[in-house]
């Protein structure tokens, strides 16, 4: 018989709130016989406080064991900026090895965008999640003087590029459209930018039926304002695409409705689905965080464990939320769960 | 007598047609007392592919000379990427300590705007120039290999940082609303991060007046097309602000109306403007392209050289030609020009 073991990091602010809802809609749309097994660990702001500890070679041994990772949000004002990003979450993607960052960006009808006319959207961003300026190469001398010197590396391998590359051609073969668009600044970071460029030209000869084009960052953030229904598939560097999907986000129905896996592909580590927004202090234990990006990512997650029917149902039911919601009144987070909740089980 | 002479570089593409409009508005603006000189350069694509030339010395001393530079657009698809870039654009910026990059972003009323109801947008981005991950610093081992290993170092400096950051206090202070928001992403990049955190508080006690406010680059691209209006000054290093600029054109009218100054506040080398759009190759030759973000480029290049009331004249005419625009024909570049010419004049 079937079974997930799932490691669930709640984390701060709504993200215990909003990983209380996944896990609702996670049960809902399971078939009987697939038994979910699910730990909680403790990790965030509050252990950070106790303990001084962010993630150690113990929590990592523990988290190792489970199938897959559901988190919700890391991060608190009380802890000095980089601590859990860096000690963390960053550690955990390098940990494990996540290098596909998968965003989805998806603009269902009715539901509202900053952007004027509905525009379709419909793309997804493979991010490279353990390269570029993300390795934490760099550092600092003669700090806090005038003359202080701060380097940030970004570190770029052909074994890096290549898989994530690979995994994003894949992707976009496997889509209607067949269309892949390669994000990065060539023309100033000549060195990084001619590696991916080459890469990308190379396994495109592998897919003579993937359309490709290429386009610098800058104006990358123009077409997703201008003509977001240009995008299919996108890949990218760890940087870029951290500051590409929150604009595809904040575009295809904003951070409330953004999921994300971190995957490794392999599977020689568990792969950690995520919402895209951060732990929101300021509305955290109200009940008002919209628990939908994290319903989406545990589809992301069914997804990537084979539940390929389970996932498109839960899919299914967060677009006829969504496409409903403008006529309901303001719904809190567990009535949204519980909503989607009876939807993807009915 | 009041004179200015000028280099004039009309560069690739549209960046010919659209310096002859910024020169005719710039002829028409101008005092009768004011002796205005221009010499023309030739750099660009047709001097690569002739000489193999991008910016010599030579060049660079006799651009010296000037009071201002004015600049088209640089870039040809038949040349790599990365050559003229790097080779003139970079080179010319870091040559002459181009270290404030101004580029203000102001939507008027009856412009076009990708966003929904027509939010207020008016507000000024301080790009730093000379550092970042625009150095060129970094390299590339093992090329062409599935060994390579590329890399680009991110160069700060407080003294980097310091000025361009005191530059920026300096403008939110003498705006009416004195707000500044610094832009980074010192959660991941901690060490460069922490140099322009630092730096940015430790100058904020000088200026009790401005209110600031610090956030992500990833979370500022939402900010851009959920609620532009919040801001007021950004500051920011070269690659964010080489992003969030576009993001901020596209929002604010498009690429056809964003100016930028390349400034050295010391006056020890001349600072050079030029519009934020490229050569456009696409379109060139065919009076298709707005001359409006030279135009306006002229303006602060007037305001930098102290002409504020013409600076003002210039602002005013592209306001009013932009507000009147919805309801007239398309006209080509140079009729654009002529209309503005006769604004200023006026
Ligand atoms: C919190 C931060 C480390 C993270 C990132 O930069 O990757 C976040 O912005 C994201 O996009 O998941
Ligand atoms: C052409 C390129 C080198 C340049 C930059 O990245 O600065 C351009 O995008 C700009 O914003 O002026």
């Amino acid at each position: 018989s079937r079974s997930i073991d799932l490691a669930v990091i709640p984390g701060d602010g709504i993200g215990q709130e909003v990983v209380a809802e996944g896990l609702k809609v996670l049960s809902a749309v399971l078939p009987q016989d697939v038994k979910l097994e699910t730990k909680e660990y403790d990790f965030g702001a509050r252990r950070y406080h106790a303990t001084g500890e962010t993630l150690t070679d113990a929590d990592l041994d523990a988290l190792k064991q489970h199938d897959a990772i559901l988190l919700g949000a890391i991060g608190d004002p009380s802890v000095p900026s980089g601590v859990l990003e860096r000690g963390f979450l960053l550690k955990l993607r390098f940990a494990f090895d996540h290098h596909v960052n998968l965003r989805p960006s998806k603009l269902l009808p009715g539901v509202a965008t900053p952007l004027a006319g509905q525009p379709k959207i419909d793309f997804v961003v493979v991010r490279e999640g353990t390269e570029g300026p993300y390795t934490g190469n760099g550092g600092t001398i003669r700090k806090g003087t005038p003359h202080e010197v701060a380097t940030e590396v970004s570190v770029n391998t052909a074994y890096g590029v290549e898989r994530v590359v690979r995994d994003a051609f894949a992707r976009a073969q496997a889509r209607p459209r067949k269309k892949l668009t390669l994000v990065h600044k060539n023309n100033v970071l000549t060195f990084a930018g001619h590696l991916w460029t080459n890469i990308f030209n190379k396994v495109a000869e592998e897919y003579p039926e993937v359309t490709t084009e290429y386009i610098h960052v800058d104006a990358a953030t123009i077409y997703l304002v201008t003509q977001p229904e240009r995008f299919d598939v996108i890949v990218t560097d760890n940087l870029f695409g951290d500051i590409i999907t929150d604009l595809a986000a904040a575009v295809s129905g904003g951070i409330g409705v953004a999921a994300s896996g971190n995957i490794n592909p392999s599977r020689e580590f568990p792969s950690m689905f995520e919402p895209v927004h951060g732990s929101a202090p300021d509305i955290a234990g109200q009940g008002k965080a919209d628990p939908t990006a994290t319903v989406l990512s545990v589809a992301l997650l069914l997804r990537h464990l084979g539940y390929e029917a389970e996932a498109d149902r839960i899919d299914e039911a967060v677009a006829a939320d969504l496409t409903e919601r403008a006529e309901l009144p303001a719904r809190s987070t567990s009535e949204i769960g519980d909503a989607l909740a009876v939807r993807v089980a009915g």
